[in-house]
């Protein structure tokens, strides 16, 4: 059990360290790599790790200075680190390999058969991963755009043309979860507040009416509400633990009535809120739904 | 030839489709395997993908689900669908291994090694990726906050706390800009615009003096900037050529004189430019750098 401990260069076999170096590198923006490695890290609980970026690797000369900060760290930590990488030219990727690191390279591992799959070979050019042309890539900007002038009910001038508008009490997450939405999805998504004034008519605001079916809620626990107004603005009636519970339990009321499907950001993240609402929007859009 | 290109199942070997059918799946939100697998895609040119996405693939009944519409794109399609999987329960894995698809599981192919490196079992739980809790989430969050209440020079109530402000003409990509960097990496950005004001007084908006230090530039080439300003308000003197032309060329002068470092928007995406300003951050706040 020893030799192979020793083997696997676990801290507790080698040095004493207080967290393991992690390299995302890449010859793109990295983004890629870093997006799954973190996902990777995040099932490793008790480890801390300490996260490097190497962005646009795209030469023999950042090769170089690239390697040699790996070489610092492991030196320094008296460990190998952990090198994740994207990497599309093969002659940069294996300068960097030269060095005495564990690395993981998800364009090698996945390219090979993905070539043999579709019968041809990549390109294996560099950065084609975020594209700055096409269709898809204008739509995403043209949505940020629309969701930034369509936050918090400031206009409604162009609520026709949006393809989600997200309703709920102020604070409980419609603005990161729109501005996610309109970024990874190019979803044009306009929010809403609910207020008391609405809460008091018990309805939706008027403004809204027309376009019922592509609204959607977004919740939250009153406790947690009460913790984040808390910070915007201590002790006042707006952060009181009683608003909280009683706009929280308003707005459920008059969604349940209005028919409206709502999503509970309590144990969630605006991530998964947000992949949750391009689910119930596929689904209302399916041939057949209505 | 014919041989081993038949068993490539490449689409001229079976049958002519139009496109080929990938899905993205996940028992968590599945943007790790989606960004992944675009980022392969985009190295396979002249081939048409169809992309499904099915995450929060967490039960049998959700694997049988997603198995059935992997069965429906093959059949209909007449070749094997691509399979870009995160998938930490290896038991709905397997479920959904039965069908006739490339799998490529994220994963499986990475955890396998990290275990071994770090010398410890993985969590092997269900969708730790986008955690809602911890310092990085929350600072996230506050930096999409930050980021829309300090855009397009809205506020500057509060600019000594930005991590950086963007400058630049108007429409050349500081919001986009801005709220990815508040996203992805939890920065805090401002923007503001140079305006036809702050050119004929030659110098930078007064309110940004304190702040040079934090500040960044984005120019964008004129006939880019027409054709944005155009779909905007068409045929304005806004929108118009000279215009565009004109301050452009100021805001250069501008910034060469004021020593603002600035990047080039016209063939980079707005992840390209994040990364990059991410570069200069971290190089300017580098110890030693003055």
């Amino acid at each position: 059990m020893v030799t192979q401990k020793s083997a696997l260069h676990s801290p507790s076999s080698v040095i004493k360290i207080s967290s393991r170096a992690i390299f995302f590198v890449s010859d793109g923006t990295g983004i890629t790599a870093e997006t799954l490695g973190k996902g990777l890290l995040s099932q490793f609980e008790g480890i801390n790790f300490r996260q490097i970026r190497f962005p646009f690797v795209d030469s023999p000369e950042k090769a170089a200075d690239c390697l040699l900060h790996i070489r610092e760290m492991r030196e320094q930590d008296g460990i190998r680190p952990l090198v994740i990488m994207t990497m599309m030219d093969p002659n940069i990727s294996a300068m960097l390999r030269q060095e005495d690191a564990l690395f993981l390279d998800l364009f090698e591992v996945f390219i090979a058969p993905l070539e043999k799959e579709l019968g041809v070979r990549s390109a294996h050019t560099v950065g084609r991963s975020h594209g700055h042309t096409g269709s898809e890539y204008a739509n995403r900007i043209a949505a940020i755009s629309f969701a930034i002038s369509h936050d918090d009910g400031v206009s409604d001038a162009n609520l026709k043309n949006a393809d989600v508008i997200l309703v709920g009490v102020s604070r409980c997450g419609k603005t990161p979860t729109s501005m996610y939405l309109s970024m990874q999805f190019g979803i044009r998504a306009a929010n809403y507040p609910l207020i008391p004034e609405d809460f008091e008519r018990d309805r939706l605001p008027d403004t809204l009416l027309p376009f019922r079916d592509k609204v959607f809620g977004l919740t939250i626990a009153p406790d947690q509400l009460h913790r984040i107004r808390q910070e915007r603005r201590p002790d006042s009636s707006y952060a009181a633990q009683e608003t909280c519970r009683k706009e929280v339990a308003a707005a459920k009321r008059m969604m349940q009535r209005e028919g409206i499907v709502w999503f509970d950001m309590t144990s969630r993240s605006i991530e998964e809120i947000a992949v949750q609402i391009m689910q119930a929007i596929n689904k209302r859009n399916a041939p057949g739904a209505g």
